[in-house]
C-alpha cells in the first residue's frame, strides 16, 4: 500500500511499568519492579527519543487500582517521575496525567509551570476527572462526585489555571540591576476568580513558562468529555476498535472544536494501538497468544464485573455478557470505556474469556499484531482517512515492544514521508504543531488599548 | 581555639535564586533569572555534594510573596526541583518544603514517596503551616486559617501520612512470575482513617519507598510548632541570634522530645547561619557592607510594615521600632520569627534602617562575617555548647558563598574531626544518623501477635 499525506503523523509512546499486556511482568524478560524503577523510564523515554516521538505519557489515578496480585501496582506520581525523565533526555515531550477532580488549581498550574521550566518547554498535562470512588474515599468523600459534576469542576479548574499560567506577562522581569528593580509589578497580575468551585486570588507563584502553559491533552469521550476537549483540549487520546468508529470519533470532535470557535488543526487527536510485532504474522499472532495465555482470568472478571456494575458469578467465563446490563446514562464512573467495553462484547459476541483476552492486551484499545510492515500500513490508512492525526503508541512489553516499534515501524514511517526523521524544535508545542498561547491578560491589555485608541 | 566533640557536626545547603541577601541579585556576578533556571541549581547542589554536605534544601509558600520589584520572585516548585537535582547528584539529601495548610495528605504523601524512589532514598520533607493571607486566598478562604488550627491540621496530616507510607509491607510485592502473583493483598493495608481535618481510605498507591518515608523536618519555633517538632520532626531548622538563646532553644526542645517518649537523639536541631567570607575580618566586613548598600529601603520598610502590622509611615527609617506594638499572642501568622525581630531590634536598640540592614542579610537568621576560621570556630563553639547538631548555611550570595563555604570552612571543620571527609551511606536518614522508621502496620502486627502468644 503507498499512503501519502502530507500531513505529518504523530506519536506519542503511553508508558507503562513492564507493559500495557496484564500478564507482561510475568515473561522472563520482565522487570517486576519496573514500577518503580526511575531507571526503567529513563530508558524506556531514551529509547522513544531515539525514534523521534512527539512525547511519553503516564496516566494516573490518585487510589490503588484493581487488585495488588494481578500486575504490577502503585506507581510513581507522574509529574515527579517525567521531572526525573527530562534529565536523561533533550527533546521529547512529557505528558503526565493529573485529576482535575483531587487537587487544587493554584498548586497543580505552579507544579506544571515549573515541570514546563526544568524541562525547556516540554511539559504537557493530561486533563482527567478520575472515575473511581476508591479515589474518592482517599479525599474525604463517601461516593464518587456526579459525572457532571465533575466536568464542571474540570472546566472551571482549567479557566483558573489558564490565567494562573498568564499571570505574570512574558517580559515581567526586568532584572534592572542598576535601577534595583527586578521586576515590573503592573505585569504581573492578579487572577481574582470567584466561581462555583474555586476562589483563587493570584498571581502564580512563578513566572510564565516556556511553553506559556503546558499542552493540554484530554482522554474522556463521554459527551462531557468531548465538550471539554472541544473547548480546552490541544491533543485528545482516545480508545477506538475500527477505523469507522474512529473516524467518526474524529469528525464530530474536530467538527465541536470548529464550533467551539477554534482551529481543528489546534486538537491532535490520538487513538491508542496497542502493537504486538512478529517478523511473520503468524509470529506476531504467537507472540499475543504467549501473552494471553499468561492473564489469569479471575483478576480480570474480578475488574469486568465492577465495571459492568454486577457480580463476578454473572460472568460465566465461556458465555457472552449478561444481556441486561445498564446504561451509559446510569454510570457515573468512565462512561466511554464502559461503553467501548460493552459494544466491543457485543458486536464481536465474545465470550467474557475472549473479552478478557481483548482487554488484557490494550484494556479496550485496538490491539494489532502483525509485521511492521502491516502495523505501518494500519496507522498510514487510519492516518490518511481521517481517523487520526496521530497515535497513542501503548506497547504490550516493555521495553522490548517500544525499541522493536523504533527499530522497524519508525523506519517505514520515515521512508513514506510521514514521520519526522530528527526534531526541528526543543518543545513539546512544536513538535505536535501547536502555537505557543498569547497570555490572556495580553489580550485584555491589548483590546482595552484599542478601545482607549477608539476614544472609547 | 580547639573545640572537640565526638558526635559530628550536620550541614544542609539552604539554597535560594541568587542568595540570601535580598540585594545579591543586583551583583554583577549574579544570574537575575537563577530563581526559575535549573543548571543553576544543579550546580548549586554539586558544590554543596563535593563538600559532603547532608542535603540541600528549599523553602516554600504557595502565594507569590512580597514585591517582585525587590528580588528574584517566582520559584520553581521543591518537589519537581529537587527531583531535577537528584539525577544530577548521587548522594546529597534532597528536602522540600510542603505546606499542611494547602495540600491533601494523599497526593503529598504519594508526591514525597515518588522523590524517595526516585532519588534512592534522599528525600526530606519540611513540614510547614504557612503563616500568610496570600496563600489562604489562593485557596478558597478569605483569612488565614488560626495559627492552632494551621498546628491542629498539621499533626493530623502527619498521622495519616506516616499511615499511607506504611500501607505496603517493605516485603508486599513477591513479583512471583511462575504462580502470577504480584503483591500479597494481605500486605497492602487500608488506612481508614476518619479525623477531624481529613477521611482517607488507602492504601497509598505507590509501595513503601526506601527510607521507609522521607525525613521529616519541622521549622515553626512557636509553643505549637515545638509541639508539633517534638512529636514528629527528625531535624529543625530554626533562627537564632544569640549563643544563650541557642542553648535555650535547644535544651527546651530536646526536653520536649524526651517528654514525648522519644529518643532526643532522633531528632536534629540545626539554628541557620549566614555566613559573609572574607581573607580578613576587614574584608569580610566590606563585602558585607557592599551588599547592604544595595539594598532598597522602601522595600524592607514595607515588608517589615507588614510583618509588624503597622503603617509604613510609623517606621522612620532612623528611628528605633515604636514602643506599642502587639504581642506574639495576637499573630496569628508566624509567631516566632515575629518575636525574632522585635527582640532583636530592641536588645540591639537597632534604627530602623539597621534593623533592615540585618534583616536583609539573612531574614532573622544569624549572620557572621569573618575569615573562614572565625566561621569555623563560631560553628564549632555553638556545637560543642550545646546550641546545635549542625547548621542551616545560607549563603549571602549564590553561587559564590556556597562555594567559598565548601572550598574553605568545610576543610577546617573536616580537619578537626567535625564533619565527614566522604559519605559513607546513600540515603539522607544515614547522613543525618537517623533510623529507618518500622512501619506502624508491622508494630500493630507484632503487638497483635504477641498477644495471641500470651493467650490473650
Ligand atoms: C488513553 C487514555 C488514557 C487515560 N488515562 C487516564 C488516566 O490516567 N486517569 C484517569 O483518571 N482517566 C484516564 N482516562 C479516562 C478518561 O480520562 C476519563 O477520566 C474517563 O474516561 C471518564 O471520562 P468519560 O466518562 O468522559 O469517558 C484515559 C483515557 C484514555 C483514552
Ligand atoms: C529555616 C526556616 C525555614 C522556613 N521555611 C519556611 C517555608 O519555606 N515556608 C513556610 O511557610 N514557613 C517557613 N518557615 C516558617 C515556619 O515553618 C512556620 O511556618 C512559621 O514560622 C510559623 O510557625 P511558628 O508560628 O511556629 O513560628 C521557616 C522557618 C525557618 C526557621
Amino acid at each position: 500500500m503507498s499512503t501519502s499525506s502530507r500531513k505529518p503523523l504523530h506519536l506519542n509512546a503511553f508508558l507503562m511499568s513492564t507493559g500495557h499486556h496484564e500478564a507482561s511482568w510475568r515473561l522472563p524478560e520482565s522487570n517486576p519492579h519496573a514500577n518503580t524503577d526511575v531507571e526503567h523510564y529513563r530508558e524506556l523515554a531514551r529509547i522513544a527519543e531515539r525514534g523521534t516521538f512527539d512525547s511519553v505519557f503516564f496516566a494516573d489515578s490518585p487510589a490503588l487500582f484493581g487488585d495488588v496480585g494481578r500486575r504490577p501496582s502503585g506507581s510513581l506520581e507522574p509529574t515527579v517521575l517525567l521531572t526525573a525523565i527530562a534529565a536523561a533526555t533533550e527533546r521529547i515531550g512529557l505528558i503526565a496525567t493529573a485529576s482535575t477532580t483531587y487537587n487544587d488549581p493554584y498548586n497543580l498550574a505552579r507544579r506544571f509551570a515549573s515541570v514546563d521550566h526544568v524541562s525547556g518547554g516540554r511539559a504537557g498535562w493530561n486533563v482527567v476527572t478520575t472515575a473511581s470512588v476508591d479515589a474518592a474515599r482517599n479525599f474525604g468523600l463517601e461516593e464518587l462526585p456526579s459525572h457532571r459534576d465533575r466536568y464542571a469542576r474540570a472546566a472551571e479548574f482549567l479557566e483558573v489555571a489558564r490565567r494562573l499560567w498568564d499571570s505574570w506577562d512574558d517580559d515581567a522581569a526586568l532584572a534592572d540591576k542598576e535601577g534595583g528593580v527586578w521586576a515590573d509589578a503592573s505585569r504581573v497580575h492578579r487572577v481574582d476568580h470567584a466561581g462555583e468551585y474555586f476562589r483563587v486570588q493570584g498571581p502564580l507563584n512563578v513566572p510564565r513558562s516556556p511553553q506559556g502553559h503546558p499542552v493540554l491533552v484530554q482522554a474522556g469521550s463521554s459527551e462531557d468529555g468531548k465538550t471539554l476537549a472541544s473547548e480546552y483540549a490541544e491533543a485528545v487520546f482516545t480508545a477506538q476498535q475500527t477505523l469507522a468508529d474512529a473516524q467518526a470519533f474524529y469528525a464530530d470532535l474536530k467538527a465541536r472544536v470548529a464550533r467551539a470557535g477554534r482551529d481543528p488543526e489546534a486538537v491532535k487527536i490520538l487513538p491508542g494501538i496497542v502493537p504486538v510485532l512478529g517478523a511473520t504474522e503468524a509470529e506476531a499472532r504467537a507472540r499475543e497468544e504467549q501473552l494471553d495465555q499468561l492473564i489469569v482470568p479471575e483478576y480480570a472478571r474480578e475488574q469486568l464485573a465492577r465495571t459492568l456494575r454486577v457480580a463476578p458469578d454473572d460472568l460465566p467465563l465461556d458465555r457472552e455478557l449478561p444481556a441486561d446490563l445498564p446504561d451509559e446514562d446510569e454510570i457515573e464512573g468512565a462512561k466511554s470505556r464502559y461503553t467501548l467495553i460493552v459494544t466491543l462484547a457485543r458486536r464481536e459476541r465474545l465470550t467474557v474469556r475472549q473479552l478478557i483476552g481483548r482487554l488484557g492486551g490494550g484494556r479496550g484499545h485496538r490491539t494489532f499484531s502483525g509485521t511492521p510492515e502491516q502495523v505501518a500500513d494500519a496507522l498510514a490508512e487510519w492516518h490518511a482517512k481521517g481517523a487520526a492525526d496521530g497515535f497513542n503508541v501503548m506497547p504490550a512489553v516493555l521495553p522490548s515492544g517500544l525499541s522493536e516499534f523504533v527499530d522497524h515501524v519508525v523506519p517505514i514511517l520515515r521512508r513514506r514521508g510521514l514521520f519526522r526523521t530528527e526534531y526541528t524544535g526543543t518543545t513539546l508545542r512544536h513538535h505536535y504543531g501547536l502555537d505557543r498561547p498569547v497570555s490572556s491578560f495580553a489580550r485584555d491589555h491589548d483590546r482595552t488599548h484599542q478601545l482607549d485608541l477608539l476614544g472609547a
